[in-house]
């Protein structure tokens, strides 16, 4: 046990007050990182239930919210060579498949091209990167968090959070959007797959066709 | 501010045992905690990876061993009506799609039958449910938790965590086996796509085909 912790009957008040605000301090981290579990608990659950894709993404989205206090999420998902908009937590219904970015333009192309999170916490609209489209009102926030969504090695979109005002965005917001990135590539895998499907093919049998008990790896093998 | 965080100089001793073992117990959730959340963030960083599905599952298998500290994990894949051993952390090389358990035996088979989490804390070899099978020594240890491996709502496969002594699992380590089960399940959709489909498909369209902005629902839907 360190020995800040020792249970002592006459302590010091220094002892005290560091004590003190520690346990406070702790409290709130525990609090936080047990919310991020769940967000991940909650996003896999997903995974098993019998959702539309686009629920799926709703539900992400709608977590994301919550959890980062964001004023705007917004997915973009590839169709070949553009990002099109897919789901938002705003009222962008009638925007949602109609707003298409090409994949060189703007904050969220260089995100999937360059396949790397993009963190910018004000004036986004000053990056060099920026493009001004004027379809929707995120133009004009001031913080930007962005992620390629992944699946197989492969971008396949970009998850975004942005604020009105200036935000630093913390290591653990940066952490969630990149994991939520590769959880929605998961969820695309998942839809291209017929459940009736999953119930004739022969599971083992993919895994083991890439095993390699001891010896060399063999010329093809099956990746995941 | 809660009260008992408040900070002062010349605290009742009383005061101070409370706060300092809550110090201390609020400090070991926490590490548990981000430890916990930290292996999600791993296993969701497999779905990108260029790796085999067997690598997927050592990788996994190896991290559930690392956190729950237990003697045995082994995963079982469907095989039509078998469930055939594909990943374990002990050296059962030789027995790696060898072992193979129908649907209707022992404690497994009743996970992937009810799919349900079952956990065991001692004499699991004494449950009515179980069968002796001889091939692993697993077959007699004490303590014994298993969730289903889920993909698009159907199950495909077992993972098992087992210890030697009787162990009591925690909440944390039930709610850890249900979200691989269900990670598991990702890395096999996952592996039936080809990456270079992905390039070419248009992920946005399977979205925009199950979306329902205000009227009723489609008669088909896109589910994920």
């Amino acid at each position: 046990m360190p020995p800040e912790y020792q249970v002592k009957t006459a302590p010091a008040s220094a002892d005290y007050n560091e004590i003190v605000p520690k346990a406070k301090d702790l409290e709130v981290r525990l609090q936080r990182t047990e919310q991020q579990l769940r967000l991940f608990q909650k996003v896999s659950r997903f995974m098993v239930r019998d959702m539309t894709l686009q629920e799926v993404l709703q539900g992400i989205v709608a977590m994301v919210v919550e959890f980062t206090e964001c004023d705007s999420c917004l997915v973009y998902l590839c169709d070949r060579e553009h990002l099109v908009l897919c789901a938002s937590n705003t009222p962008h219904e009638s925007q949602i498949g109609r707003v298409r970015l090409k994949l060189n333009e703007g904050l969220t192309g260089w995100v999937a091209r360059e396949r790397r999170l993009l963190a910018i916490s004000r004036e986004a609209y000053k990056d060099p990167r920026f493009k001004y489209f004027g379809e929707l009102p995120e133009d004009s926030y001031e913080s930007f968090l962005s992620a390629p969504v992944i699946a197989r090695n492969r971008v396949v979109g970009v998850i975004n959070v942005q604020y009105r005002q200036a935000h630093q965005h913390s290591g653990g917001e940066m952490e969630l959007l990149t994991t939520l990135g590769e959880q929605v590539g998961c969820a695309l895998a998942l839809a291209r797959i017929e459940p009736q499907l999953l119930e004739t093919i022969n599971h083992a049998e993919l895994v083991l066709s890439s095993f390699v008990p001891a010896g060399p790896a063999p010329a093809a093998r099956s990746r995941a």
